[in-house]
């Protein structure tokens, strides 16, 4: 148990998100995609085409709208983001979750602090909210407050804990912008679909309006994605981010 | 906005949980099973079977695990749960969700506080913990504590949003004993094994160990569910409670 | 047993699709949608909203791709199809299919023999085919020829099930033009997503080529949506069916 | 276009199964289990434990039914069966398949023909079936009948595309026993409730009784789990063949 008067509670204002492991190409694009009019088993050597024959079908195949092609390539990721934005990427149900346990262990006293790149006025309607700035005034509120409260919060998490109180019910009073971590997999299909709903592009064919934590995620994965899959990170972005 | 000195906190120890619609009965289940052996469209006055018949067929479909005749019997529940509850909620991902959300209007100050029927002590190992009550200092602990600081870290959440703050920045200081509300369609093969999770049953097949919050939610499933489709209900129960 | 001398094999040209129940309607998207911003389960009449108000909101989930508001309507058809269409059908994971089974009884002899209002040579390569009509010797050679290969299969496969073999067994002979009937239930998302794919229509934003057979199902589902759910099927269309 | 004159069909009767690959491990499955306990990413090498710590923990797992620490491993198959198999193994919804297309290619002339290993009588009532050796006539029958129906089905499928018909239209008087190849990419818990369905086994804790090809492609993909899965494999035996 921690004590209290050494309590180092930890304020991060970033996400954790790194690659454990993939088994994904865009070759496995190319065969999945080939089997539709090949009917066999590519064979591996004979098969090896031209970098402008593997875009030109990776293209086809994004505009055209084939997307089950895509969904032989998977992706294991380890995250760590508070709880506010674990709620929002649960609602995704194509993926695996495998998440940290309130119920099965102590939480780590590590929380979300917005830093001061982060905007803090909202403007505009619903749906499409505008974010701009807060004023110096507004990020002390929030920093010095959001601070105090998690120290506070936890500080009573830790007083239950010693008092006996099982986990699953000292944690109630913990706020959501304490981190959680988990294992994601999914695969590039659902990758996109993320990344199409969780990333703010004026140039994409649908614009969405993720809140910005969740974008700090989701520009983590496009960034292994993009590394791994190039020709298909291509063809996404070529075709406006419409998920195929 | 609510002026901090009106501030009208409300405690609650219970879950909401209600029947919006329904398009489910235990003939939806007779009809669907008999195609895989009529071929042909359930004439409703023909097939009006006996009790023990439909009783026999549904408790084989049960026994067998021929899980998608009950894909077609639905229910749209309005379900009002702390968010550690909606936590493991969404991890069930057979199901629809429309969650009220944080980002688009100002919480309700209503928050979770566990009553003195909740045992607060855990005892044994990870998986088959056992919960005992907890002594008279240990309620006085939680009840205190937790609605002392679901009252400060609401009273903060207000005084941001009157500072100008966004809600969904201004929301990060809220425990996980606030409530949020949420429709949830799912059908009845997705309910079932919702049950089998989320009920704590020594005589299930399997039996688990729900966090008590969740179960409650269960135990309001399960009793509209009963209700709507006793000879499913009664043909779970008779095979131990094991979806199929 | 049919008596081969008396064998009544039936040859169609249509498809089979009938609403069975339902639990759908455009004013349950509209609670849906409202708990986000209201938190709070509607009050049937206070939220009786104009058409206007209606259209309004539900074109903007449509145009934003809103998606879960619209999977808490769900629809039930019974559906009878040749084989070929089946294989397409069951591609689309998010239905629940109750199927006729060729191991649990004997098949009907049904089969599907395209009218002559069936365009029957394709041109063009592969994605964008376009089909324009056969001559008349390529429509008399399709329609005699199809008929008689499935009078044929049928015969020998009850000559099989005459010799004591088991139906699993006699039914490889079987060709993919013999009908096969099942229940089939979806939401209304699922259903658009469906209609996106499975309907061909120039003025679409992603122009689809569906087979004309499962077309002519999704014609049949697209029917009774928009007889069900006028103001959402309109919200398609008006975004170029485009599903959210 | 092949020359009926030289028509080689050919006649299998077995399935093929091969693994493409895979990221898939006992080990997989340790680290997404114990981030639930401990919060953090598995430093690879301080969290190599004893054989018997790997046992212990996923037989716990599976006795327990935690499913989703199983998600994390996936396998990609190329696998050639008839169509009768196709359709029963797209009803698995939890997998992704990119097949062969009978709209974009000729099918080639191979089809199943039961061996002489095959029963082919039924007794019994439905789900319940005992399947007993035919008769030698009756594999005579099988055996010959099912050639010839499959070769006369062909011959009138390239007569039709050498009369200019539509690739799409043609292959409507083709038999389910034509073989069809796809890549299926599924992960392990989908793969063991696989397993929990399509192989018979009387020692399951739910016996299933899938028809024999399917069984057959079952077993492919069992042998492989097994080998690169062999401590989730033996819990997997353990607990009666029950999928988490």
């Amino acid at each position: 148990m921690i004590n209290p008067m050494e309590l180092q509670v930890q304020y991060r204002s970033d996400m954790t998100v790194e690659l454990v492991k993939h088994s994904a190409s865009d070759l496995d694009v190319m065969w999945a995609a080939r089997v539709s009019t090949n009917g066999e088993r590519a064979n591996k050597k004979a098969d090896i085409a031209s970098d402008s024959e593997v875009f030109g079908l990776i293209n086809f195949l994004m505009r055209e709208r084939h997307g089950t092609p895509f969904e032989h390539s998977t992706f294991t990721f380890f995250v760590s983001a508070p709880i506010f934005v674990w709620r929002e990427h649960m609602r995704h149900r194509i993926s695996s979750y495998s998440e940290e346990s309130g119920r099965y262990r102590q939480l780590n006293p590590v929380f979300y602090v917005p830093d001061e790149n982060r905007n803090l006025q909202q403007q505009g309607k619903p749906g499409q909210y505008v974010f701009v700035p807060g004023t110096y005034q507004q990020q002390m509120h929030v920093q010095v407050r959001t601070k105090e409260l998690s120290r506070i919060a936890y500080v009573e998490y830790q007083s239950m804990l010693r008092d006996g109180i099982a986990r699953e019910v000292a944690r109630m009073v913990l706020p959501v912008n304490i981190y959680s971590s988990a294992y994601v997999t999914m695969n590039a299909r659902a990758l996109m679909n993320f990344l199409s709903l969780r990333v703010k592009d004026p140039t994409s064919h649908f614009p969405s309006y993720p809140q910005r934590e969740i974008e700090m995620v989701a520009e983590g994965y496009e960034r292994i994605f993009a590394d791994l899959m190039p020709v298909t990170y291509e063809a996404f972005l070529n075709n406006d981010r419409v998920a195929p």
